[in-house]
């Protein structure tokens, strides 16, 4: 599974999409944000990031093999896997892409607005009963998981595969996921098997997961080392992305314009929902504002560790133009900014949503 | 239920895409085209076009109300409804705008590529049935079906209706469902309930249903007689977007780039797989080509009266670059143009696929 190394370098983006950005826009699919209303997103409403073909996969002779520095390589059916213990865990989970078709310039990649988070039940095996048992040895450095997914990204040919430190794959939550929703996983969202990773950006929640290796040294495939990493200038080593930053999301109030989806709101007391996360910490605070006149809105009683935290405002809506915005504080104090961060790569915009409505 | 008429007009576009037009394509979802190998379209994968935002319902509460020029109007409860006989369709659907993003200059709507069809098995109570037991008077000219989405098209606030001529109507396999793939409608189908009106393109199917009417004039609501219609220049009357017509699609072979989506493709023998459908008569015959080199596929066996048929072709792919490309033939004689058609909305854009593969 040698990775050829070829970087290929996209130059940035300007201004209106190219036909290639429209192209992974097409296929891929962000949950549309009326569905903040829904505690767990529908099944096909979930955000989607896929980065090469869906596979051909059948549940029936899928295996998950365990292998590299452990003492008890095995191959594990779905079968064997269903019967081991289970466990359901709601998850918030989010492109670390998301928001980068705000930015500019912008990276050539997908061009989430900020569409590119939702929510799910996932149930599986926590990975840390799976390790235990195979037994992990102490000279393993890092963990990689391997998906069935293959292609090419800058120029590069690989499976999509990504690590994690012994630590973090032996944490609470972690799981071998075989339904989502209670239902077996759709094709898109990994069937039959995928990694889920609470708190991090989507990246890390492998999906046709089929095979598992404990290596001694820092894992340098095309997603882990290449992509998804911040960067002030290209080329430069960077950051991993690593948990999800402080963000939130309120479902745009009123009717919307078919071409443009700008709202029409009838002037009067409106309700405004909407949802906040951070995988760093509990949220702490939410914050709405019209026109820059910023109050608390009133936050739900969290629905769980991993999960998206409903909020609420009431807004006097009064006739004319207007700008609604909302930003989240989590428990580390950190707070959402009002102007996208800089990153060469478009990853991490947590910047505040800004929602423009007509008031009639 | 009056609509406002101040009909705005959309300047067309050239060249990349807008942010409006990506905002519609961010939140609409089109079939990534690996899905072809399926039969059916798994659910979270079908496409979807949502003129507005999903309406929030309750299948609890909800009530299908048929009135109007009808001997015996009444409400139906999902019960009555359930209660009543029930038939299951295979239907191909394809938005009617499907195709819009390849043409030049473009109507500013959703920009679709080529991804906007999908095939589903729906369950429901065929249409003429309900027709029949509320009796619709001789006077009636159409019956119009309307949604409970809501929102602005053009300046004009509206909720998506759709009319029939009573024939149409009555035709075998329209259906009042409530089901899709087996499984009570998802939120984005139109749950609880929706029209399904196989054979027409997706705008006549229309989703969260709540009320039937039969009038004595022909309907013009903004999504009747304002869009889906075939017209060369602006402004003129048109000819409305019925029956779906012949098309076809391969599933790209090889493996993707990620950006670009351009195809890498292994020197030998290639199988390549398509779907083709038409809502006017069977598909007789599906070409493939390598470089302008035509030659036939091969055809499975029908699987339904309205729904794709799946093909197969070999193809010796040397190395180097090639352009592939499909196109049907139905039983009419209507054959798939190799340029796009030209339609000032960018409505039945048929024209042959293009797939440019590297062969290596």
């Amino acid at each position: 599974m040698g990775e050829k190394r070829a970087e290929i370098r996209r130059a940035p983006i300007v201004g209106r999409y190219t036909q290639d950005e429209l192209a992974l826009a097409s296929r891929n699919s962000g949950m549309p944000l009326e569905a903040l209303r829904y505690d767990l997103t529908p099944a096909g409403l979930h955000y989607l990031l896929i980065h090469f073909d869906i596979p051909a996969t059948d549940a029936a002779t899928w295996q998950l093999r365990i292998e590299g520095l452990v003492s008890k390589p095995k191959a594990y059916s779905l079968a064997d896997l269903r019967r081991m213990p289970a466990s359901t865990v709601r998850v918030t989970m989010e492109c670390a892409g998301n928001g980068r078709g705000q930015t500019s310039p912008r990276y050539p990649s997908m061009p989430w607005l900020e569409e590119g988070v939702s929510t799910a039940e996932w149930t599986g095996v926590p990975l840390s009963i799976l390790l235990e048992e195979i037994k992990v040895k102490e000279s393993a450095q890092e963990i990689v998981f391997h998906g069935a997914d293959r292609g090419l990204d800058r120029g590069i040919e690989h499976t999509f595969s990504r690590s994690l430190i012994p630590s973090e794959a032996m944490r609470d939550g972690v799981l071998v996921a075989y339904a989502m929703n209670g239902e077996p996983l759709p094709p898109q969202h990994g069937a039959p098997l995928r990694l889920v990773v609470p708190d991090w950006y989507g990246m890390a929640s492998v999906k046709w997961l089929e095979r598992i290796e404990a290596i001694d040294h820092a894992f340098d495939g095309v997603q882990q080392m290449g992509s998804y990493h911040f960067r002030s200038v290209p080329g430069e080593k960077g950051v991993p992305c690593t948990r999800m930053r402080v963000n939130s999301l309120m479902a745009p109030p009123g009717i919307p314009d078919y071409y443009g989806r700008r709202r029409n709101v009838d002037a009067g007391r409106a309700e405004i929902l909407g949802r906040a996360w951070s995988g760093n910490a509990p949220i702490r605070r939410v914050e709405f504002a019209a026109d820059g006149a910023w109050q608390d809105a009133v936050l739900d009683v969290a629905a769980g560790a991993h999960a998206w935290r409903r909020w609420t405002v009431r807004w006097n809506a009064v006739r004319g133009a207007h700008e609604l915005r909302c930003r989240a504080t989590d428990e580390t104090g950190a707070v959402q900014p009002l102007d996208p961060p800089w990153d060469v790569t478009g990853f991490g915009n947590n910047a505040a949503q800004r929602v423009e409505v007509s008031v009639r």
